[in-house]
This record gives structure tokens, sequence and C-alpha cells, in this order.
């Protein structure tokens, strides 16, 4: 299978290649993609490298599939393009996970939506995978009415940014405002607040889980509150979860 | 007011100290107690050096109230002999929490409580006061049903030995097994136990928090699910919290 990694030069594209090559993907050929200014830059897959492609010479390549984790805008700018090619687009992003006319898929949980014609596929916020894959076979078994959910996630989450910052912090030094992911010191420190702040006071992370949540299991009146937090983690994101069934 | 502090010595008999001067508190002498080990050791109070005396001498300068931080079996074994000289004994251990003679008081919850009669009064666990704290205004208009909650809670809370391990961690050392306070690496990590797993399935940090909501509202049938993680943060401890009303 010839495969693209869309955003490869990327924290999360970095990660990709390497739990691609951790299981033994059937990759045929293996497609580096990112923006031009990472054009030139190589990246390294099962010990050999590849030259970094432009989104064009990406869709030119024809790959099968389309891995993306290249932030929102470029996967609404860009996935619709490959997919115009017949790419299958599967994007890590959160700028198709809503969208009505997309499929939002947790393998374990719900991949019997898929059809043929699904060309762009999105996954879910990592707080809502590893969630609804716990919650599912309850779900299944007892329809679940509400769900009490609070979060202990990573500052890889937030990206290269953050793990800097971490990093400095961790050293003693002083970040300048221009580096710093957070708003505030995150080494020794908690951040109830991840993403901003909407409307109704839960951030937007949170209202992830509640809208990610009831869009997967088919099913608006399950209740959900979420409280995320950033904690200074640099690998593991977990859960604390309540649920209520009749 | 003539104030003994029991295990002054200790991480948290030398915070009480720190917020005894920080808020003034009007004290004509200070007796700073200690195990007969610690004997010879000084403490600081505003500045000024006081000399740790042994739980005898403690009881023998009676002092109007004694601030109890010195773990539960010194609490069992000592709090009675101070009691016993009319010395009011505010305990921070879990040592008599649940003991049905003695009041669980947070002054600004239950205060009302308290008679002059009540020699050994005890404070909840930090995680329970907080909560209470937050509770008690909407406990009071609505009556709660249940509570669903997680904690935050900081290194700190379980001692010197703990801020030591994470310390050395940060500094890339390894720690010997008999110098760990956790089972695990707390540096980066987070760890979803504190204290001991009961027969249920929860922790003894967790049920602290179940039965003594339920002692302080004097409600044995407030429903509480507790999460308690510990997080490699120094200062802070906090919870999320969601509550159902009728």
């Amino acid at each position: 299978m010839k495969v693209a990694v869309v955003g490869a030069t990327g924290l999360v594209g970095t990660k990709m290649l390497e739990v691609l090559a951790e299981r033994n993907f059937p990759i045929t050929e293996l497609i580096p993609v990112a923006s031009a200014r990472s054009k030139g830059k190589e990246v390294i897959y099962k010990g050999k490298a590849y030259k970094v492609v432009t989104m064009e010479e990406g869709i030119a390549a024809k790959p099968a599939v389309a891995l993306f984790s290249a932030g929102g805008s470029t996967s609404l700018e860009w996935a619709p393009q490959f997919a115009a090619a017949g790419i299958r687009v599967i994007d890590n992003s959160s700028a198709w996970r809503m969208d009505p006319t997309k499929k939002l898929v947790v393998p374990e949980v719900n991949a019997a939506v898929l059809t043929a014609d699904d060309l762009i596929i999105a996954n879910p916020n990592c707080s809502t995978i590893q969630m609804v894959v716990a919650l599912q076979p309850l779900h299944a078994k007892y329809k679940i009415k509400r769900v009490v959910v609070s979060t202990y996630q990573s500052v890889t989450g937030t990206g290269k940014k953050a793990v800097d910052q971490l990093m400095e912090e961790r050293k003693g030094l002083k970040v300048g405002a221009d580096d710093m992911a957070y708003k505030y010191t995150i080494d020794l420190n908690a951040i109830p607040q991840i993403d901003v702040f909407l409307e109704n006071g839960y951030t937007k992370e949170e209202m992830k889980m509640v809208n990610e949540t009831r869009k997967i299991f088919e099913d608006s009146s399950i209740g959900v509150t979420a409280t995320a937090v950033r904690v200074p983690v640099r690998r593991r994101c977990f859960s604390a979860c309540a649920i209520k069934i009749p």
C-alpha cells in the first residue's frame, strides 16, 4: 500500500512513522508530505531516509491512503484536494469531526459505519477515543445515560512548543512569552484549561468530548460533562470516568 | 494563647509554623513538639529559633491548643494524653476522623457542631476539605444526592520522601527502592493510586472522601465516588467535581 503521511515532520507525524514501522504496516511506498517550508527535509522510516515532498507532489504520487496530522486549517484546505484525486484521507485534526457529511470513526467502536465512498474519515480527539473504547461495550448492553469524565492530559498533546516549554522550565530557565505554549508555567503545575473557553463555560476540549461521543454513539441524548486538565506528563493521557445507566 | 505544634519538624509542621506566622496568630508562647529523636533540634518561628521538646515536655508546658501533624499512630497514642491534661488537640491525621465520639470539622462548613467538651477535634483529608467547602452551600440549599469527584494531588501530600523522590528524578538520578515514596516514577508521570487499595476496589484515599463527606454533612445517603490521582505538582491539590441534586 502506498501511504502518505501529511505533516510528517511534526510531533504527531514523527510518531505516526514510528508506529507504522513498529506495526510493520504493509507499506510499499512511503510519501512524507509537509508544508513547502519543510521541502528538502528528510524523515527516517525503518532506518531509511525519505525526502519530504509538498502537498501537490503528495497528491501527484497517488497514495492509497493519506494520514493527515497537519492541523485543522491545512486539513480543511488540502484533504478535499487529496480526496478529489481518489486518495483516502484519515484526518487527525478536528477539521471534519463534526461535519455531518463525514464519518467520525474509532475502529474498535464504529468501523462498521464506513463505506467505500468515505474518502475523508475523521478520527476523534484523543480523550474521546480512549473513553468511547471503554464505554462502547457498556453502552451496547445498558444504554448509557450520563458520563462524568475528568482527564489528565500530557503536554505532548499540545505539540512540540509545549514539550519545549516544559523542558526549558525543568532546567530552571525562564521561557519568553513568545515561546510559551501555555499562559502559565506547566512544570510542577496542573492547568485546568485545554484550548479556549467557550460561552457555556466549558473549554473547547471539553465540548469535543461531549459532541464527539454523541456523534460516535449516534445518540444525542447521552449527557456528558467533562473536565480537561493539562498535567506535566510526557507520554500518557488518561481519564477518570463515571457513568450512569438506567 | 499558648500553642503547641506536634510534629513541628515535619513537612506539614513546618508549614503550620509558616501559616501561623503569616496569619499573625495570637501566640503568647510557641511549643514545638516532636519525637524524642528530634530532641535538641530547633525550628524557626517569626525569625526566632525555638528548641523542640518531647511529648512529655509538651504536655507539661500546658498549652491551650496542640496542633497535631505527626501521623496516625502518634496521634492515637498521644492525643488522649494531651486531652487528659485539658489541652485541646486539633488533629491533622486520619486517626480520629471516623471515631463516632470525635467531631470531624471544617470551620467554614460545620464549626457549629463543636462544644467546649470536644478536646480532640479531627480535621479531614485535604481533598475532602476543599470539596465540602464548595459543596456545603449547594447541599444546604438543594440536598446533594450524588458527587463524582476526581483529584489532582501534589506530591507534598505524601511527605518529604515523595518530594525528595521527585526532585532526584528531575535531576535524572535513579532513586533506590528504599528511597521511593511511590512504587513508580512520579516525574513526568501521573499515578492513579493514592494510599492502598481496599477490598471494594477503591483506594483508602478515595474512601476517605466518601466517608468523611458523609460524616461532615451528617448524611449517610449522599453517594460519593472518587478517583484520587497523584500528579508531579508541588504545591496545589485540586479536584474536578460533578454533583447531582434532586
